[in-house]
């Protein structure tokens, strides 16, 4: 097999999931950095790879794949680790449910919040910020009773879920009323090779 | 097996995607229409389905899928179609790339200007225009020298993208300019067993 090589940025929740898969799976892989504030993502030769401008970007040989949520099931599969995404019908939408909160309401509430705060970022603060709140109590109510997000361990829903979540406090969220998501975020981080990222 | 039952609502770009996909599938399902304009979909009963408060909804048994998405992804697996979502690594990853599209670009640009301009709902329109136009100008040149979003038949990344962008022009979206993502449409209005939704 060809060294899996990702085109990676420290501070982006988005790129540090899937460092920290890869990291969980204990599978090495070459790093390369991307000036994002500098627009190297937009150079023609990174919008060949990824048209929409963005990373992480995992490169396996002639694969390429873009976005955050698509590299973790990738990366799933390809090791044959049905343990962090099952593949039969009611556990893989189960999973596919949460990855689609991450790229939805996740990005817009605490990811959107923090881009405004801790980047400059122009958006619709008051509503990302208003998102975060929402999407973090639906979260907190989902977990009250369980310890995953789906079924009895971790599958790539919580690793996809809980970065911006724990980034929350760098885009205004303070976790305090949610002690469920906190303990949540804490059984992560005691996962076998956990790394962390800056900002937690 | 239980008979599907679906929560629904006809002018629902979401709800239609999965109608299309029974539909192409040749399932049958109760219909059940959400008055969304009187907030059913946030009633106690309908949040405890989907804690979001949104449409669609698939119930099959003790199985309640949210997300539209998601939905997709359960049907193709608990009816065995693998033409329709392959569970090889490159080639699921490239389809819940698109999937991710449906999920972020495509709802936040030719989504959201339609809910703007058809049902009075207040966001930054302007945004979701740009967005409209830019990943419609990607799909357009993804497109060109491709029948289909991913590998060489449709699959559920083309059922999850194509609506919006189909109905873009009741948000201000023009395909004039963009002859390959017309074709592309046609391709999926010849599918046997197409159903049309209002707006086409």
């Amino acid at each position: 097999m060809t060294k899996l090589k990702l085109y990676d940025l420290d501070v982006s929740g988005n790129c540090y999931k899937v460092r920290l898969f890869l990291s969980l799976l204990d599978i090495s892989y070459e790093q390369q950095s991307v000036d994002l504030m500098g627009g190297e993502q937009k150079s023609p030769e990174m919008l060949q790879q990824n048209p929409f401008g963005e990373i992480p970007v995992l490169v396996d040989g002639e694969n390429i794949i873009r976005d955050s949520q698509a590299i973790l099931v990738y990366l799933a599969v390809r090791e044959g680790r049905e343990d962090w995404l099952p593949l039969n019908a009611s556990n893989l939408a189960s999973v596919t449910e949460w990855l689609m909160v991450a790229e939805n309401e996740i990005a817009r509430g605490p990811g959107d919040a923090r881009l405004h705060d801790k980047f400059g970022i122009q958006i619709d603060v008051n509503s990302a910020r208003q998102n975060a709140e929402r999407v973090t109590k639906i979260i907190e109510t989902h977990l009250i009773n369980r310890d995953w997000l789906c079924g009895d361990a971790p599958t790539i829903a919580d690793i996809a879920c809980f970065p911006y979540i724990a980034l929350g406090h760098e885009g205004g969220l303070s976790l305090d009323a949610y002690p469920a998501v906190r303990s949540w975020i804490g059984r992560i981080k005691e996962l076998p090779n956990f790394i962390s990222m800056p900002g937690f």
